[in-house]
């Protein structure tokens, strides 16, 4: 079962809202690979991702299925949410996360979809989170 | 040797600027630690940050010697620097970075101080940079 993700109210905003995360898997060189990423915490309580299967971040996911997302807040780098979590990868053939991605980002989809590749949904079953600010 | 940080210069207000960074290390278990983190780049070109020695990245960092330093432009999530590399730590007894970083953030040193703490030296050679924007 993937678990909740749950910080404290007075970082909700920044969980909820509409930013930039900083994505990083781990190479098999054992480097590891950060990017930025879009994530959506969806009504289920539990937050997902989209990454195209040409990508590194791909490759080092199915090797090594683990993940953080940190959330920094661009006006206030004190505020901060680090999610170290178990990472489940799923097809997502209809790029139905595109779509809402779309939705909360007020982006257009064929904006999106220019990154072109097969998609599939990361799903983050967090086993640690750190809350600050 | 250490090398030199490199950036396209489009990009040299992001790396030199008093941004705050991601730092990201792997655990024993791991799972990727993100900070956020200051960071500086010597008059040499050299990239270094400043650790205490109680933290989780610390120890992280004398297992496993490789941490991903992550710079997001927080107006332009478009424009990112990704720094992966080997990582070398020195002692820094006098806490000289701490000075440095309140000389570039323009932040008082007894501020940054008060995180106490034995602190040193993160100096990164790079490994592989990825510059976007």
């Amino acid at each position: 079962m993937t678990h909740r993700i749950e910080v404290p109210e007075s970082l909700s905003d920044l969980l909820h809202g509409p930013n930039t995360a900083v994505l990083t898997t781990v190479g098999a060189d054992g480097l590891p690979q950060s990017t930025a990423v879009w994530y959506l915490v969806g009504d289920d309580g539990v937050l997902r991702s989209s990454i195209t299967t040409d990508r590194q971040k791909y490759r080092n996911l199915v090797r090594h299925p683990m993940a953080t997302l940190f959330i920094l807040d661009p006006t206030n780098p004190y505020r901060t949410i680090e999610i170290r979590s178990n990472v489940e990868l799923t097809p997502d053939p209809e790029k139905a996360m595109v779509h809402q991605f779309a939705d909360k980002y007020g982006m257009p989809v064929e904006t999106l979809l220019q990154a072109g590749g097969d998609r599939v949904v990361a799903t983050f079953d967090p086993v640690k989170v750190n809350a600050n600010g």
